[in-house]
């Protein structure tokens, strides 16, 4: 449904050096003719009617109309009543797999160089449930929350992924020898759904082996799929191996809309300066594309985006160059074909 | 107290290598003359009353009396009724502070040759906990429990150690941004205390941002605190930094006791074939001569140790070589002076 036509798509800048890489995005689509409107909105935490501050209605709206958007880096203010505007757009749209690609790039320089995995984490419940009591003075519970449900719709996400992708494995990434009902819970959606996926190989390890068998040998890892903070964790970790969160991009989808955004911060230090780098962002409209099947779009910008990287000579400070942002984007253009 | 006369130990061989690793000690220890007697008790996993397995009698009562215990692997066997034995270890004793030094050595090639960091693990509750609950079909709850009391204990034990140690940094990691009010009171803990050493840097870092940054920079770090999950993560993390589980040391403290134990598993595939290295089980009783204040006899084992590392001559086949673990053994002996 998505390959003719124009359609729609929310943006959402963000702060910080979230406009300018915004920008960026938005002209590297334009000179490669990807057929997107822009439906630009801004999420800036607004007061409630219960006293809470949230995402505006506006947003909510466009995203709810155009069912997927592209977003920058949120501040979220500290202090009471706020609550992460990153975390509330995923709830507010049911966005339940958080997908974060990590793959050594040729020209950025890290200690890997064989880094190709994928972090498939639940982004919905888990730890991340917001449930937590003080039981007496001193002594607070924090409630980690695993469902039969969200257990087998990521798991599933993550095998047809694997599939679509052309992925040999799936690691189910657990502590069930401690969390015996939750992760248990979460491991056999795994398994089961395993079982209907013959084509691909499944495996199920320990979280922190994996940490250490990911610093060691991440060529051990291919599809990893795990409840919501074991994914916080580990696509941070697998970003580090490939060079940082400047480099990497991150999906949240749905049943009914997706979500592709920049994980790294608002960077208020160099806001405004033409510094900031937009790889992550651009990757994760690539992504978007890929999602939309504008799979000539996603391969033209990617290359391009990649083949500057790898030539080194037009690079943002971050990366070790001396080029502006607008330089680094403008670059990508002359190498799209 | 314990600088003269002879102490009993409690000797936990454990299974699979653990006997072999553990008579390698055993000789290092006698050959450099370090003034203890071994008080050796099997650990396999006994029926109880309740009908849950669990420690036998005779191994508390030996670990009660003599207040210090060194461990091999054990093995829990899978299965209802069964609960980790080296977690009820800890938890019978109130071993309330899991150390876990990770330090670059020489000899061992890895990707890293700047590490050295410390991972202080609150050891009795977080994630922990045990409590777990099936609340309806299919929706189950786990419960992280956090308490000031073992914070408080846990974060003074990490500035402790830093001062002791004369370390120049603790760092409290946390996800106080998503678990507000648990990781909160951990983290308010941990700043509460860091008032009371000026002398040691204090900072607060997000889990998944040291994850990230341990894998780029982990010079960045020194001592580092934090709940019980997170210090399993991270501590296994930072192991695989330096070379993997075969190398790095592990104690658990309490107030009335500790207990020395290397964190790898019990290797069935290799035991009883003299392969095993013992260099984790070694360095984890070089750090239990430190907390007895035996402090010439673990200088004079660990650098034993860490020069037949150095050489690189007689080596487990683990770490490349092809010597067995005797020879290993005998090589360190040679080297004690
Ligand atoms: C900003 C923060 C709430 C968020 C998270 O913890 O999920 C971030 O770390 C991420 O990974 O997207
Ligand atoms: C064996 C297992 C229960 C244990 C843990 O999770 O703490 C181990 O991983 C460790 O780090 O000592």
């Amino acid at each position: 449904q998505y390959s003719s036509g124009v359609r729609r798509v929310t943006l959402i800048p963000g702060h910080g050096i979230g406009p300018e890489i915004t920008v960026a995005v938005q002209k590297i689509f334009e000179a490669a003719k990807v057929p997107i409107e822009w439906d630009e909105v801004d999420v800036t935490a607004v007061r409630g009617p219960d006293g809470k501050f949230g995402i505006p209605q506006k947003a909510i709206d466009s995203v709810n109309a155009n069912k997927i958007g592209l977003k920058g880096p949120l501040m979220t203010p500290v202090g009471k009543g706020y609550r992460s505007l990153n975390l509330a757009l995923r709830k507010e749209f049911d966005l339940y797999a958080n997908v974060r690609p990590c793959k050594s790039l040729d020209g950025i320089k890290t200690l890997y160089d064989n880094v190709d995995v994928v972090t498939i984490r639940e982004n919905t419940e888990g730890e991340y449930s917001g449930i937590e009591h003080e039981i007496v003075d001193g002594v607070v519970q924090s409630i980690k929350l695993i469902t039969e449900e969200a257990s087998k719709r990521v798991a599933e996400f993550a095998f047809e992924f694997a599939r679509d992708n052309k992925r040999k494995k799936v690691t189910a990434v657990h502590k069930a020898n401690i969390m015996r009902m939750s992760d248990g819970l979460f491991l056999r959606c795994c398994r089961d759904l395993a079982t209907k996926y013959p084509d691909i190989k499944f495996e199920e390890r320990y979280l922190d082996t994996v940490c250490l068998n990911m610093v060691q040998d991440p060529a051990k890892f291919d599809v990893l799929v795990m409840p919501n903070l074991y994914g916080d964790i580990m696509s941070d970790m697998c970003s580090g191996l490939v060079g940082g969160l400047g480099l990497t991009p991150s999906g949240n989808i749905g049943k009914n809309g997706a979500l592709f955004e920049s994980v790294h911060g608002t960077a208020p230090a160099i806001a405004g300066q033409d510094k900031a780098n937009p790889t992550a962002l651009l990757l994760s409209g690539v992504m978007m594309l890929r999602y939309m099947k504008l799979l000539d779009h996603a391969n033209k910008i990617e290359a391009a985006c990649f083949a500057v990287l790898k030539e080194g000579r037009v690079l943002t400070e971050d990366l070790g160059g001396n080029s502006t942002c607008t330089a680094y984007t403008e670059e990508i253009i002359k190498n799209l074909c």
